[in-house]
């Protein structure tokens, strides 16, 4: 799957931590709470559903607002890739508000692990909105907060 | 999968042909091209990639003008089920023009085959759009195409 510039958003960066505690912390609600929201905004629910077509939706806090998402997983690889979307809802049906597909991808490279997370949009609008939105800062905090908590496990 | 009646439509029928002649027509390029468009609509394009997330495309044509679509496959189950998105593009990518999820069940039913198409969509203007461009007619008449070629196969 080749990076569209014009569509796509990619955080690329080397962690300290194994595929299988990053796959933990994506997988596990109780640990996806814990990073997934840069702080000071939290994750307060988290539903996984861990199969294509099943549920992923998160509620996040911030101070009295709450930020609720919903979506699908497509695709699992365990410790190496996970793809979910937003476009659709579950039981497959279109979203009416689609946003995004992520693609997460975790590899091992030298003593460390090669994390990229890419985000496709439908339309340049769409990345641009994501980008002002703050996607790289927001998901670099949010991977420096799983980088922190996988290595303890 | 419970239908929802605000937001999809649904075309049920007992049909003839057996489970694995209807699976046949939906998924070898060349019969779906004779069964696909209501005549004097044809297909003249069709591309089946079967597996989740493969590429769903035909193009059918009327006179001068052509009508490309363009899919995906979410999930298959041979001679069973078969689901296929437009919110979707090939590699996951959300659609420019998301319109509806289609899931298609084939079950033997007595001595014949339980056909049931199912179009699902974002919105109460979207079921009305679909129905309004002649959902019940049109899969009806193609679903009677596709019963005199199974039985044929």
């Amino acid at each position: 799957m080749t990076l569209n510039p014009a569509l796509d958003l990619e955080l690329t960066r080397l962690v300290a931590a194994s595929p299988a505690q990053i796959w933990r912390c994506w997988t596990e609600p109780e640990l996806l709470k814990q990073w997934w929201a840069p702080k000071p905004v939290e994750t307060v629910e988290a539903t996984l559903d861990l199969r294509p077509g099943g549920r992923f939706a998160t509620v996040m806090q911030l101070g009295a607002q709450t930020f609720p998402t919903e979506g699908i997983f497509l695709d699992l690889i365990p410790r190496q890739r996970l793809i979910f979307t937003d476009a659709l809802h579950e039981g497959w049906r279109p979203a009416p508000e689609p946003f995004f597909t992520a693609i997460l991808t975790i590899a091992p490279e030298g003593d460390r692990t090669r994390y990229t997370a890419r985000a496709m949009h439908r339309s340049p609008e769409d990345r641009a909105r994501h980008e002002d939105m703050g996607f790289h800062g927001g998901w670099g905090t949010a991977l420096s907060q799983l980088e922190a908590l996988a290595i303890t496990l």
